[in-house]
């Protein structure tokens, strides 16, 4: 121990003695990890963190979610270019299970692992690393010299009818999404992130998620949100691989070439003006979404999944789906489907409204944001009925770069040149 | 459905039309709830709701915990009373998996549950009601007339050194803990439970918890606290009945008869400086602990629950434990034993201090905290090596009425007179 590292092995050996019922196996950190009760931790299963994709967008969607968006305060691109380096190094040895570094027991070092996760299984962890239009151009500047590689697609959203946004909530130079079946592991990545990219990035704002809001994979059954109704019964899904190709990767010779394999994240924040909605009739709510609440089923169908058929009409001949139905305004374009993976939240108790502040975190993911989830989103909120019982209190955009290769590290063709 | 009401078994009909892979069992909604992922719901198990002592105290601690504060609007005891028997019914029915009230639909009355548990599991939801000292008397009035039955034991906690509180985050007439396996099953029983408040009570705080920070069952391993230590080693165990009923149920003869197998809740919002924290060296992480942070052992020692030794010296003579390590001084006193039962929380980024806004919401529960929490806490508060790290941002303190006899209601010893 005199060069002040300890060996993954040693820190075994160390746990384990003074184990009360620690199931020592094959190698690894995650060997440790028998000890939380098995009927509290979901999972002891990983995502690969390598790839041509980033995990956190096809992978199927975990229960928990934390995310942060950062602010450079460095203008030198070889430090961010370090930063994805060492959050690459992090990343990969977390979504193993394993901490963020190799621990050490000097009496001057801090630990290089935080170890609130050390009990804990890897409970699917998937980290997706995001940049924001802000590194490319910030105050008429370009300050990391970066502006000639920006995608087309990253341009900043244009405003939304109706947004009330928090800009201490919205944007961001660069973003993480750690999303794990665990909050515990979650949060533990996020702040050792965070811890590692201290003096050259800070947080500017963060969230924390619970109960997924979509499915991402046919093995899932649709989850409802705050308001009580299942969400997201016709998201794409991973199994979808023509519409994954369609909708959501990047292809080669879109945009510049380190996106190819990316994809981008739009994230908004809804508040649901949970105390409104609670007090109208269950016929309203039904009305406003266009499905009944129990089932999910589109007005008038019996089963989730029944294809929604906007020319039904009731016996008087009206609309059995209203006008201003959400599903009506969400379904009538083919061209702007996306891939979402949202979660639900709260953020305890607002004093000024004397209500919940409550609801659904928003995360799409779409090849190209202006022409699907903007054109989308401005119909939705022009005419949809829900608009009465929601507020889009905060926005941003990423570009998410394609999945690392072993041995590379996440946005290394953007960098490439520095 | 002439009446607008429709039954529990019409609602199971309705929800199985629609339901690509219903499991559809024994009655109850509880029945239909084979539809989230296994993997991702913890348990269909339940925790008894009535009984000599309410849920959520000496029952396993979940993983997940929300906790709302209410203030009365009401100066009208009978109201209260009232909103008590209503909340009693709720709190039972979900308990067992139920929605909060019958589901109607009539098109004008909105539905009797916000419906986002519907498809989840009863996750051994726990409900915990509680009384502040405020409804004895607030402002120098005793304006529900109930003065006379106050317990001695629930005087305010007088003001610790160092406390830094939130007037705004701390104490309430009323408060419900709900703690469940699934966090959205959580939120939902406080969402329903202050919603059938309407007009009688109102939040005035509430926090999200995740990550329990204690054990309450010698099934339960130690889990770990957001500084990575192992929390909570000696608590009390529901299993140590000789324990429990000499520090945390109230024996009949102490103070009003309705407080008889009740308990006192003391709520501690302790806010972590963790980037403070994060940055010394695993060496004055363990000595402020007075533990070692991997094993959770006393320091010198290598096993978890090895005695903690304080005449412990080493070999130049100096106490192994620190003489202001956190575990000395949290253990001086045999008088003074507490059950604990906090979370780990985070609410998301502190703007002013540029830091995550996170940390431990620490639950006590004890037979007199002036005789217990109160003096153990003072002495934490003057001398313990970990008051650099943390900061007790806001406070609470609730009389934990007896729990429920079936066809009851909480509190009814003590609203009995009205």
């Amino acid at each position: 121990m005199g060069d002040g590292k300890i060996s993954r092995r040693e820190l075994l050996r160390l746990a384990g003695a003074g184990g009360a019922g620690l199931t020592l196996g094959a190698g690894g950190y995650a060997a440790i990890r028998g000890t939380a009760d098995a009927a509290a931790v979901p999972g002891s299963s990983t995502v690969p963190f390598f790839g041509r994709n980033q995990g956190g967008i096809a992978t199927t969607q975990q229960e928990h979610m934390h995310f942060a968006a950062l602010d450079l305060i460095t203008d030198d691109a070889a430090e961010v270019r370090d930063l994805f380096r060492a959050w690459t190094e992090a990343g990969a040895r977390m979504a193993q299970g394993d901490p963020a570094g190799d621990e050490n027991y000097s009496q001057f070092l801090p630990p290089e692992d935080t170890g609130e996760a050390f009990d804990l299984h890897p409970a699917n962890l998937t980290l997706t690393f995001g940049i924001g239009p802000s590194i490319f151009e910030k105050d008429g500047e370009d300050s990391l010299g970066l502006a000639g590689t920006k995608p087309e697609a990253l341009a900043p959203l244009p405003p939304l009818t109706g947004d009330v946004l928090d800009e201490a909530r919205s944007d961001g130079d660069l973003c993480v999404q750690a999303c794990a079946d665990d909050p515990q592991v979650a949060f533990h990545a996020v702040r050792n992130l965070v811890r590692i990219a201290r003096g050259i990035a800070v947080v500017r704002w963060s969230q924390l998620g619970f109960g997924r809001t979509a499915s991402t994979s046919k093995t899932q059954s649709t989850p409802r949100n705050l308001m009580g109704l299942k969400d997201g019964t016709n998201n794409i899904k991973s199994e979808d691989t023509d519409l994954m190709g369609r909708f959501v990767w990047v292809p080669d010779g879109e945009g510049p070439s380190w996106m190819a394999g990316g994809t981008y994240l739009v994230a908004r924040r809804i508040r649901m003006l949970i105390e409104v909605w609670d007090r109208v009739s269950l016929s309203e709510q039904e009305t406003s979404i266009g499905r009944h609440k129990y089932s999910g089923a589109p007005i008038g169908k019996e089963n989730e999944f029944a294809p929604v058929d906007l020319s039904a009409k009731d016996e008087n001949g009206e609309p059995l789906i209203a006008e201003d139905a959400h599903v009506r305004l969400a379904r009538q374009n083919e061209d702007e489907r996306i891939l979402r993976r949202g979660y639900s939240f709260t953020d305890g108790f607002d004093a000024e409204r004397g209500q919940l502040d409550a609801g659904l975190f928003f995360i799409s993911f779409q090849r190209d944001p202006l022409r699907q989830f903007v054109p989308l989103q401005q119909r939705l909120a022009a005419n949809d009925r829900l608009n009465e019982y929601i507020r889009h209190t905060a926005s941003a955009l990423f570009a998410i770069p394609p999945g690392p290769r072993e041995g590379g590290y996440v946005g290394e063709d953007l960098f490439r040149g520095i």
